[in-house]
């Protein structure tokens, strides 16, 4: 009997792996897909989906201010965690047999448990060896458990134990880099919580554009939400009042009581993946590729968030990379486009940023010309009391290349799609500034802010 | 004393006018605009700002139910419609000020008072006369007065009656082939009117996709709207326990009884212009013009509402018009595109459209292939409950030439421009399968559209 050899094996199926499984199996590959938990992945179980909806929760709360502005009356707002959870995993319950249902329509074969690299060509699973042609990793990350002292307590959790919690505690600190820590932040406080917001950097997204991080601040902070930069939590005790966090901070060592402290932090899920039996390395912090998502050992492919740092742990560039990787695997050719991969944090407002940053741009050598349109100057902005919003676009000087597009307001995640359509078409400033957005939206002021880079805004008072 | 002689005149300071003096003085012309009533015209002052507003209200009502399945809890809703209105007149002052502001600080003189073409070259103005060596026709529409027996009534009225209201009606039927009667219907039913909605047309939208157009009618009647398609308002009589309207139906006339018949009906201002004394014809429904928005006469343009049916009368529509008409009356050139004209519809969810419908596709002669994807299958759209959300995709066969993008959902409004960026910059099925649309967002549909097209979608089951 002569084994199956698959054209295609991915390992993981979560938000990268599954359409690269997809996507190999229409190319005309034999493709099996390994996953030692729930299909979906992070993203869909434990991530993008629960705090999603949790967005949607937060923003119906968080528009009854505008309402009252508008004459609307809500007496006694009340909200039910419990239910919220319950339509969660009810949700959750409807997306993974639709996961199913996509990969066999396809024809992809689900394996169930943990694969490792045997050795060349080969993957273990459950003790039994399946055989491949190309292998696609997909495994993503894992947490990465605080390693200060008090982090084993049962009061540190990570994003899983949020979700299994009967209701939101009553003060709690969250640290960590990974983007939707300030939507998680933004809902806690809206339900009830107070929050405690720690960053070792001097800004909040702080590779991101500075005046999109500090209106974002501005609005956390107008909350209640409290944001300590620059700062690090040095241990952890508990106490008869509740937890005693101490931080280290550009001064003095400061101590702060909550009952919870979540740590978001995660790493690239390297370890038990057999690497070193192709010569690939596990002791780096994430695996690198290149725009093929090639790794280094030919055949191996990687997707996702074990090839990147926590700042470019998005689902979206999971799927693409893995969509990517599918089509190189099966011989054809696609790569990545670095300029189109969007940075997005679903807080009320919304920020999205796709592209390069003003610094980045100069640090590339283009002579830069940036324009930027005010939400509160747009008619739409002024409905919705946009107040911290704005759209800012990023352009080389002598041929209007849009370089980057970077926005704070309502939406802002389903606006960015103009800037990467404009990215990936090579549209200049020229192109954007005369895309007839209709009236009254908030993508107005994109064109608004392209007129502007070019030195003839028509709104802008 | 010489007479001044302006490079530009603009007749009619609205949506089309101030961006065509705007752009026109930027282009180093010496431009002077002329408005009878208030600058901004009937999209700002009596349109699209002040139901814009309401719109908003009218969403926030309606993400309350949503809400609530989330273990949201809000007891008492009520509103309180004056509140509404005087927010809005707020914000319109706000905004008048901008839009005088963005005039003086471009340079652009404006004139008060009527104007009409006195002769070749001249406009005159309260008496006075303004030379010209360019003209820009923007003066928009004005009110229909319906001609049925009954239509002299004061329970009878247009939309600037509404927004004099002191509370919605009880009851109101709601007649007209604007847009926004849609969304002016979903609002008065929310704040507690019973809405009827009156169309001659066998659907409503009737000139847009048959899919999206169901989708809304479902929505609105779901909310209890009632509509009569195929139906007309014969006359209207005031009795005792209100309006009496006899309607044609298909099968025998029917009466309704109501509070208040709102018509919408507008017609393009042509009257009292002084078309004739260029020899423009004043007899037709509205001004033709060709694609650089030049009339028949020389040297003379027109834009927006004065321009085409109800169906396109979109003040974008105006605005694009008005800055095509400046560039090329100051010896630029420039050309509208007809397919990047969205139709827009804010009701909740809300409609948007661009370029060609698959009809009107295989009629211009296209081999035609669409593509389509519904927001029930997207995750972000299960998360709002969006069931009658649907993203489509048309295009051309044989080039993949994205010819046409029609949508039903939270958003579209501010997604579609994705769409006119995709037909502005001629894109194909293949480019916008491949944006890496941000995740979890309802613009990843628009991507997986164009993979159905393709035949390949990646999450549809």
């Amino acid at each position: 009997m002569t084994e199956e050899i698959y054209d295609v094996v991915v390992l993981g199926g979560g938000a990268g792996g599954v359409p690269a499984a997809v996507r190999a199996a229409q190319l005309g590959g034999r493709v099996a897909i390994i996953e030692r938990r729930e299909l979906g992945g992070l993203c869909m179980n434990r991530a993008c989906i629960p705090f999603g909806q949790m967005s949607v929760a937060s923003d119906i709360l968080g528009r009854l201010s505008l309402g009252r502005e508008m004459g609307l009356a809500f007496k006694d707002v009340s909200n039910n965690y419990s239910t919220l959870l319950n339509r969660q995993n009810e949700l959750l319950k409807f997306m993974r047999m639709g996961i199913m249902s996509i990969l066999k329509k396809n024809g992809v074969i689900i394996i169930e448990g943990q694969g490792r690299i045997a050795e060349k060509g080969k993957v273990s699973v459950s003790g039994k060896t399946v055989a491949f042609k190309k292998l696609i990793l997909a495994t993503g990350t894992t947490w990465a458990k605080p390693d200060f002292p008090g982090g084993d307590l049962e009061e540190v959790m990570n994003c899983d134990d949020l979700l299994k919690s009967e209701r939101p505690p009553e003060r709690i600190l969250l640290s960590g880099k990974r983007p939707w820590i300030f939507q998680i932040a933004q809902c806690l406080q809206r339900f009830g919580s107070q929050v405690i917001l720690v960053t070792e950097d001097k800004r909040i997204l702080s590779e991101e554009s500075k005046t999109v991080a500090s209106r974002l601040s501005k609005v956390l902070k107008d909350e209640g939400i409290v944001i300590k930069t620059r700062s690090e939590v040095l241990d952890v005790a508990k106490k008869n009042d509740g937890l005693h966090v101490k931080l280290k901070t550009r001064d003095d060592p400061e101590t702060v009581i909550v009952d919870r402290l979540l740590s978001g932090e995660r790493q690239a899920s390297l370890k038990d993946l057999g690497l070193e039996n192709i010569n690939l390395d596990d002791k780096e912090a994430y695996l690198k590729v290149n725009d093929r998502m090639e790794t280094g050992a030919p055949g191996v492919y990687a997707i996702g968030d074990l090839t990147g740092p926590q700042s470019r742990h998005y689902s979206h560039l999971a799927s693409e990379g893995g969509i990517i990787a599918a089509e190189n695997a099966m011989g054809h050719e696609a790569a990545l486009n670095p300029r189109t991969f969007t940075r997005v944090v679903f807080t009320q407002p919304q920020v999205a940023c796709a592209g390069l940053t003003r610094k980045e741009a100069v640090e590339a050598g283009y002579e830069v010309v940036v324009g930027s349109a005010p939400l509160s100057m747009n008619p739409f902005g002024m409905i919705l009391a946009e107040n911290e919003g704005i759209v800012e676009v990023v352009a080389d000087k002598s041929y209007g290349e849009i370089l980057g597009v970077h926005m704070i307001g309502t939406a802002a995640s389903e606006m960015i799609g103009q800037a990467l359509m404009a990215i990936q078409l090579e549209a200049t400033l020229d192109d954007l500034a005369s895309v007839s957005f209709p009236h009254p939206t908030l993508s107005e002021s994109l064109a608004e802010a392209a007129r502007e880079a070019l030195g003839r805004p028509i709104y802008i008072p």
